[in-house]
């Protein structure tokens, strides 16, 4: 059996005179990135810059729209209705579109952004709106969302694609939910063990939770980030990892 | 020998809680609409709502992208460089396409709005680098612009189809620019004189500037406006009288 | 016995090129002016205006801090916490106050806006930053909110004047909060109606709930609108009918 | 004699999730902070926290009003008119001064932000406005602007503090104005020559154009960085040498 596996980073996250993010090196290594589009982060000038360095890696282009609150990076949530988070979607995706294209190229996955991400993906007023949004305007986009979503649920069902994201760096809880960052235990630090979950989840479907359980996970793209160069030593160490493992790294659009 | 031209207002101007125009009326008239980005004006709702509005009545949808200044409603200048006014071209025109492409319709035009229209229709550096931007993303994107500019003339001449924009209420310089709005004689109120100098465009490609000299103008397109029930009667007025001339009145996409 | 209620109105609720509400008309009747901050609505040009037609007006000048949602009006709630909740407020205190004191005025009292209005009142973490906030700032603003709520409970107990605000035109469930909006019965449309509720509130300090039960409910000062013309007649109406019925209508600063 | 000199440095310009300047570090060198006010930079919770951190190193705090433009860090020009300016300067005075207070202490001085400050100590309009805001509201802010501008010199003439502003690291023309960043020889990059341009200012009130002539030039307050560790051993050179010249190094406030 052949495995294959994305990895995916946020990307084009600088704003203005502000940089974040060692996009340049990581950039080396994801096969997916999820560009913000100015709304939490990202301005033209920086999404101009980042698709253009993407293609140049061969990394898939993604839209990463978030909530319009750039004063919290996005982070915190907005009480918003379903045709609100319609209309900041096609927004967002539409921006990020035209620079894809004046690169040649077509947005290959979506994949919202921060307190957006964390609501949307289970809350089904918010999750249907999104999807019929993405089936309106380009069935070939693929949704990226958290793994065993409702969000990736709706999208199967009105044909979609759906891409399942896991997180390398994070514990879960018993039902499949990612643990709280500011618990004990939250963080994964060790590289090792961060690589054996991350090859549980590929080869077996399995993870072991936090509480001791054993939980089902479908694992088509890793998160991982680029913040600083510890982070993105540790991508490195994860993609050369898995290909040494004779595990495929490629970008979502060539296997989803 | 037939006659032809389009009419066209700027759309979605309202912003949040807040009204400005009366879309809904003057779009029973025009032919081509420009539509607020959500920079200068507008937000994703007004966007998606003024779009399906548009295409219920059939105008022509053209994206109106503006200076990052809601503050000031886009009218007063901001130094930028030519590659923020290519990129922000490209986000605004990005972000209406999908609100088009949801209702299964195409960008058919791009007017840019405010002082970035006054600035860039003849500023060389800018109208190149939004010239090459359309080329970039997508040729069929017709350029409404003031008539007779150097931004219509870079148009052309990169293979762009360009459409020379003139105003029914205003007085023009004898070199062709508009009379500044603050000066006597600026805003041409008869409708009777106004229709009058509009067939003269039509027919004869002429004008009476201010100076009391004959210049030459090529008339595509005359913007019209719908801030209020005077405004959409003007309208309605200059149509009906276009009509009954035997004067076509067509979206700019059906004959540039 | 003498009775003394004070009628406040939210204004300067306008945006750039946007208008809204008939601030100069419903000046004429109001006592207290809440001033939109900038950020869920109004800019400096509108709180310079504003502060200026209030104070020709002898209206107490009012900060009416917001979230930083002008794309929804402040009308949605928004997660922030408390340290948000407090630097929120001393911004826009101080914004709004130096333009009170360009016209030799100090800002008399503040009241939240919308959505932070209605969590912050009754929401402890946040009413208690907000609390110590202007205790920090100056003891002499008076906090208006919502009558009975936790955040004027608050306020007294650090020593802070508190003002209990009561509508006019909304219906109370039988623990004192405002019926939802959308639910039927929620306005009371029946000016008669309204003030006989008001003057039972303030001779009595009662009010019939929507469920019929009778509630205690102390009314310091009656919120009022002047989003149209209709709206300010109703203002008219109930301030004459109050000085009529021998109830002095003043400002906060006046009594409490 | 006895000679005086400040530091200043333009601080508290992160914003929300960004992060800008080595503030905690350059605040042990100057004696005055700008601080920005959410415009152009900076926002409530950064101003909280840098008026704090200002306030612990006795460094006297200064308002940092830029233009509303946080995509271009307040760089560019916009056209604003001089009401606008007045307007604009209030509003983030006010907002910065709460934190002040709420710290215990006032606003010892302004300084505009980039382009702000190009146009506005230059431009009679708007100068003029931004001296009659300040009479209006505090006489006792020191306005710090370009050694020799207008603005200082309206400032002086309506009764106002002055504060010369000089750049250790940057040329002059012959005029007194900044040569251009973009020329060759615009920045000045030897710390030791630094050191002896600012001595001479000190000392005699002259400086060494960039075509080789004199020019005089007071010297209240030298501008110095905070952007990164190498600009904080920069400053920490400054102030040290002056001060073991026996050159008094003391916040605006104390002595103009």
């Amino acid at each position: 059996m052949k495995y294959i596996v994305d990895l995916n980073s946020d990307l084009g996250e600088s704003f203005g005179a502000y940089r974040l993010g060692c996009d340049r090196e990581v950039l080396k290594y994801v096969t997916s990135a999820n560009i913000a589009c100015g709304w939490h982060a990202g301005d033209a000038m920086i999404m101009d810059k980042t698709v253009k360095l993407a293609l140049e890696n061969n990394v898939g282009i993604g839209a990463h729209p978030g909530y319009p609150d750039l004063m919290a990076f996005g982070r915190r949530d907005i009480a918003i209705t379903s045709k609100e988070a319609r209309n900041y979607v096609l927004y967002q995706l539409g921006a990020l579109g035209t620079f894809a294209a004046a690169g040649g190229a077509k947005i290959q996955h979506m994949k919202l952004h921060g307190a957006f991400y964390n609501t949307a993906c289970n809350k089904k007023d918010l999750a249907d709106a999104i999807v019929d949004a993405i089936v309106e305007v380009d069935k070939n986009i693929i949704i990226l969302a958290l793994s065993g979503s409702y969000l990736l649920h709706r999208a199967k069902e009105k044909g979609l694609k759906a891409a399942h994201e896991v997180f390398a760096d994070r514990a879960y809880n018993g039902d499949g939910s990612l643990v709280n960052r500011k618990l004990p235990g939250a963080m994964i630090h060790d590289k090792y063990l961060a690589l054996d979950r991350i090859k549980r989840m590929i080869y077996q479907g399995k993870l072991t939770a936090i509480d001791g359980s054993d939980i089902s996970i479908k694992a088509d793209s890793i998160c991982v980030h680029g913040d600083n160069p510890e982070a993105v030593a540790f991508v490195k160490f994860i993609k050369e990892s898995l290909i040494a493992e004779g595990i495929t790294v490629a970008s979502l659009g060539s296997f989803i």
